[in-house]
This record gives C-alpha cells, structure tokens and sequence, in this order.
C-alpha cells in the first residue's frame, strides 16, 4: 500500500476570501478532513471526502489520527484557523510525528500558510504592526505563567508592538487582565490597545482603547479575541463615524 | 468630483498561489497600480489600468503618490510584497497621510492582508514558529543601530524564535552578521538558523545551518532572504534526501 499524506493547512480569519488558492486546492485533493469542528465545519466539502470532527484540547492525539489515516493511503487535511504555524495545529503534527516516527515511515507531510489573526487584525485597523513586534500565546497550559511574565516584560522593555494569542478562557480567565495591567505600567497611558473579535466574519467586533481602559475593556474578551497592544510610538488617526486608523511608524528615533 | 481610495495590498510571497482572493478582488478593480517596480509587474493587469512603478527606497513619496491620484477620483492599489503591513508599504501610506491630511479628505483607505515571508518560510520548512515568536527588520535607514542591538538582547534572552526582516542590502553588509554573532552567544551552537529566498518562486533557495555557521551561510544571504533564528527548544527532525523539518515545540518547561 502507498502511504499517503498530511497536510496542515490554514483557512485564515473565516471569510472564504482570505483563503489562499493554494490551501483552497489542498483541501479539495483531500480525502480525509481532520479538525476542530469549527474549523472542520469552515472547510468546503465536496462528495467523497470524510469529516473528522473533534474537540479543541487534543492536537496531539489529532495530529496521530491524521498520520494514521496517511498511513493507510488517505489524503488528509489538517485544518486550522488563521495560520498553522502560529500556535494551531503545525507545531503538534511535528511534535506527534517525531515521537513516533517508524509508525509513519513514507507519509508526505506539508504545510499550507494561511492569514493569520494578528494581520487580519492589523489590516483591518491600519498598520499596528508597521515596526517590530512579537506574538505571544497566553496559556499557560503548555508554559509556566513565570515563563510568560518574563517574556511580556522583555519585549516591553524592548517597546515591540505585541500580539496577544490565546487570551482568555473559562479555564484561564485572569491572565490577559494581569498582561495587560503589567503593559500598563510600561508603556504611555494613551498606548492603543487593539481588542478584535472574529475579523472578517459576519460576527466581528473591534474595539480600541487606551491601554490603562483596556483591563476593563478585556472583560468581555473570549477565545476568539486577538489583542494588540501597541508600541509607545503607536498612533491613532481619528476618522468620523468609523474606527480610528491605528499604526505603528517605521521609525524609532530616526528622522524619516 | 468623487474621492477615490488607496487600497494598500498584499501578494504574498510571489506565487500566485497565495493571492488571497480579496487581494485578487481589489487589484482587478483598480484604474492604477502603484509600487515598487518588481511587485507592480507581480499584479496582472487588465485593459484600462494604468501602471506607475517606481523605485524602492521612497515609500513616503509614493504613498503620497497614490493618494492624489485617489484624491483624483482614481481607485488606486498600492502593492507590496508579503503582507502590507509588515515592513511595508501599510505603515508608509499613513505616515504621509497623517502628515497632511487635509489634502485628501475624502479618499478611502484599506489594507488587505497578505502572506508575509516569515509565514511561507515556516510552512515551507515545517512549524519553526510553534513557539512565541518576533519580527525585527535589521535596516538601521528607520532606527539606531544600538536600538535593534538592544531589541535583539531582549527576544534572545526572552528565548523568543527570531524573524529577521530586511537582514542585508549593498548599503548595509555587516549588521545581519553582527545580528548572528550575537545569537550566537546567547543560543546553543546548534540552534537551527534557516536563510530563505524568493520562497514560493521559481528561484527559491532555502538553506537551514547550525547557528555557530550562520555568519559564514549570511554571507551569500541579500535583500530577498528572510532569516530566521531558532529558540533555544527548535528542532529539526532529519529527512533522506531533503531539507530536513524545523520546528519549535509548543510547550515550554511542561510535559505536553
């Protein structure tokens, strides 16, 4: 029997038109779709291909039911939101595959980019991210809250721009309140602090607040929330009627 | 007479492939495409749009550019490489917007996102930024050459994966280099460093070197390498035959 392949592709923020052609193809050569059930659900089907739907919390597991599934031939898609390489499902294929290696000798595997959250949001405002920047997750499932601490003071310190991943969940519902009162105490009061929900769905809700109101404006943040917390040099553009601009100069202590 | 807009637009990293279908949408409706004389000839073009390439190093210029020409009644496409926001033109458009706004009261801004380069890097070699992760353009034309220092010290010892954007050009030869040399005293010699160029196109070159051979490996890198530095964690798992895969696992300091 010919082994088959895996391929971890990414849908992009939501909206069909953020999805690249190339990941498009990918998913239409599928056999064999394997997801979060949301993100399953987001893939076109056509006849002849099998959904696999599961819930959120088992990448790793999820990652050794598709090489198996290439392992008996099948053609599979691994699908994720935004992009798979930045904290979904890429990096738990790898960490499966490597683990156990000799029971997935001749699998193909590939990866397919996709829109991530942190550009779709900054589109969507302007350009927060015109000068460096990080992204950081916030749980602390898979590292020590101390480890995150350390990591948000230094690239503080170091005045990146900083995509939040991750924020918040039921089981980690104080961690974005604690980031963002200790980003609080580091960069200027009137610092834009981006709080998007769902860009480019129908669903979609962006807010953008100074960041000494964004602890309160984060209570109502979920898990579908990307948070941008600007630079000191971060700007506002106001505009009547529609969200500010926001963007981030390429500058720092240069004249343009 | 109408105001026309500026939509600022992404394409990914040179196949087509990666064309979002929004970007795909917003440069058909253009009448004038506006860039960078390499990403101008990217965009297809139809009957009736006009081109106005023009030379790299005068992003304000063109953004400017672009805006009277919307301000004409035109519909204008500002194209860049990658993702517009990402050292790009996105930040470039509304610095020169916000410096004299009141000449273009009515024209409509956008963004449309893109694939930027460190994500078709990462897809192209596996899931090198499984963990938290940074983007810091080397050119020391928009900042002080101490600052990028100061900015590289911080996400080194905060153990973030490193994107370098930008990393050499003819006016700047040693500062990717020195960039390496220090990653080198701060990362374990083994540490995987990729070099990638024109990644998705036809000449792509994609080397992945041990960071105590990087600065040798930087020497053939120019201005269409995207370098990135692996954490501390980064791992290759080793393939016959081919590049091997790079990945950072998810966790950090807990068992999966």
């Amino acid at each position: 029997m010919t082994a088959g392949s895996v391929t971890v592709i990414g849908l992009g923020p939501g909206d069909p038109r953020y999805l690249t052609p190339s990941a498009g193809a990918a998913l239409a050569a599928a056999t064999d779709i394997v997801g979060y059930g949301a993100y399953v659900d987001r893939a076109p089907l056509r006849v002849g291909q099998t959904r696999h739907a599961s819930d959120n919390r088992v990448e790793v597991e999820r990652a050794r039911f598709a090489l198996d599934l290439a392992a008996e031939g099948r053609c599979v898609a691994v699908v994720s939101g935004g992009d798979p390489g930045v904290f979904a499902m890429a990096a738990a294929l790898f960490e499966a595959y490597e683990a156990d290696m000799a029971r997935w000798p001749d699998v193909v595997i590939k990866v397919e980019p996709g829109i991530t959250a942190m550009l779709a949001v900054a589109a969507r405002v302007g350009a927060p991210l015109g000068g460096d920047f990080c992204a950081i997750s916030l749980s602390d499932n898979l590292k020590p809250w101390d480890v995150i601490v350390t990591r948000l003071k230094a690239v503080l310190a170091a005045d990146l721009v900083i995509a939040l991943y991750n924020p918040i969940s039921k089981a980690r519902p104080w961690q974005l309140g604690e980031a963002l009162k200790l980003a609080a105490t580091e960069r200027p009061a009137d610092t834009p602090v981006i709080l998007a929900r769902a860009v480019g769905r129908a669903d979609e809700a962006v807010r953008i607040v100074p960041i000494d109101q964004a602890v309160a404006a984060a209570e109502t943040a979920d898990m579908s929330t990307l948070v941008m917390i600007g630079a000191s040099a971060t700007r506002l553009i106001a505009r009547a009627g529609e969200l500010p601009f926001v963007y981030t100069p390429r500058s720092v202590g240069v004249r343009p």
